[in-house]
């Protein structure tokens, strides 16, 4: 028997990297999933595969042996490891288990892949195995699993790919979730680019602490565009959520973490109709979303696809990890 | 008899906007200069021409008879009249001059062309009639000429006409000259996109009526750049100074100034290796500024003419408003 779990991607809408200072930040989960089967081995290996990665080893202890990939496979495969494991030892369980990964989520762009990934294996190991896990349970493997890949993690990925919908995140207090009717109609533009985010966290600390008394106010206005932008979203006022979206895109450039493959992708949306373009996450490439009315979400992703990214069109969604129906 | 005066064109390096709401700003004079000739005439007209816009015509009292470019060239001409009228007055005289205008300043682009076009024609009216005319006459003389253009003119433009170098501004506190040593090797590039500064400043003000607690220490911060360009520029500190350049365009980009033009000119510069760039005065089209070590000025140059712009390299002058030598 398999068991079949899915989780959500994430996008941060307003209020990265001024979330490190303590200022909050707003994310939301997407129609984009990561799925994951369980199922039951005769031996006490856990064995991890992703299909998209072309990646695959099996887990004993501390050993990994490779099937696809070699070596180098097992860092991108350990953190769902992690989040197997705990749930394993929740069920007093040494191992045993296939754990099978198929994603839709475009990965390192800062979508949440990874904490997708471990937030729908640590929930279908847990409905195979017919442990009570609770979703704080799900959450917290997936934030292990997430330590892993990130050192000390938001827990902004963790709590979108277990709750779903619309989080509002404080730095060390934890999430409140909005109740957010209507739709939040998105372009996802990908630059490409690959960065990392420890990298440009660090970039703005380093700026912050050359220039505090600029960078200071900067992070406090920072943080007000979240606020702002929850009453807004209350309301589903999409025009003042984009021009808190363009507001809140040249903050994060002040702040040293846009480029010109960033700014080309949000003029290429804005250009086409949106109501407002930022990028998302770290910066300095990943991507960028935007807002708009629906009936331009295809134009917009044909402007960006022009301008040399890859765009896709993502919804809001409520639905957090969650058992697929066989 | 004939006397030339000249009055340099002015940029602003930082805090554009910021001004208005009791910061400070930072401008520079460059070595661009409107030239304007006075002679004596036998009648009591001011005769006022511009051979570079092609337009000139009389004035008496309040009457205006065009010569070249119909009765739609007294808006242009005017500014000049009031400036030498403000020095006949002085002079107890009523009139009876020719004022022949030169300029090398790119018109209607946020570089002072008008305010330095006044200077240089209260100066060398000073100097034609032989009246005692001190720097703050013909300040004022500028100052005047400016109202007709702008409504509440900032006061920076005819300030720098006049006293050239570095002045540091605070709205309705006036301005302090900088001493500043050493080089400030620039690029200006021009987007040949014509905006209202009017119009440009009621924008920032509404998204400040509508985002107070987001705009408020945006403007703070925006405010501290000023001072740290000051510190930088005493030390000689190009690199700080771009960096804060980069700085300054995003916030301005934050209050909805920049555009897809602008950005592009910036980009360009950064790419051609400038150390920083960013949009100057009004926004919404007009110039950009590139600040560079003195061999890649070329570069940029190349690259913002490449991305679609008029570039030409500026330097900062000391030389305010000068009587020309015959």
């Amino acid at each position: 028997m398999s068991v079949t779990a899915s989780s959500p991607a994430k996008i941060i809408l307003f209020g990265e990297h001024f979330v490190v200072y303590g200022e909050p930040a707003l994310a939301t989960a997407i129609d984009k999933r990561a799925y994951v089967s369980a199922d039951l081995r005769s031996d006490e290996r856990i064995y991890v595969s992703s299909a998209d990665l072309g990646i695959s080893g099996y887990f004993l202890n501390e050993s990994f042996q490779a099937d696809c990939g070699g070596p180098e496979a097992r860092a991108k495969l350990e953190p769902v490891r992690i989040a197997a494991q705990r749930i394993l030892n929740l069920a007093k369980k040494k191992g045993g288990v296939n754990v099978k990964v198929r994603s839709s989520i475009p990965v390192a762009a800062g979508l949440g892949s990874s904490a997708a990934v471990a937030a729908a294996a640590a929930s279908s190991i847990g409905q195979l195995l017919g442990v009570e896990v609770s979703r704080d349970d799900i959450f917290q493997a997936a934030l292990e699993a997430e330590r892993f890949v990130h050192g000390t993690p938001s827990g902004i990925d963790p709590a979108i790919a277990t709750y779903g919908g619309v989080l509002l995140y404080y730095k060390g207090k934890g999430h409140t979730c909005l109740k957010v009717e209507g739709d939040l109609p998105l372009v996802v533009g990908d630059t490409g680019i690959k960065r990392s985010t420890g990298e440009m966290v660090a970039q703005v600390r380093k700026m912050k602490k050359r220039y505090p008394s600029i960078l200071n106010p900067l992070i406090k206005a920072g943080g007000r565009i979240a606020l702002c932008a929850v009453e807004a979203l209350k309301r589903g006022d999409l025009n003042t959520l984009g021009e808190l979206m363009n507001i809140n895109h040249a903050m994060l450039s002040a702040v040293g973490v846009s480029n010109e493959p960033l700014d080309r992708l949000v003029h290429a949306a804005r250009r086409a109709g949106a109501l407002g373009a930022k990028l998302t996450g770290a910066g300095g490439g990943g991507c960028i979303i935007a807002l708009s009315h629906p009936e331009k979400l295809g134009q917009i992703v044909e402007e960006i696809e022009r301008e040399g990214g890859k765009a896709f069109v993502a919804r809001k969604t409520n639905l957090g990890v969650n058992i697929e129906r066989p």
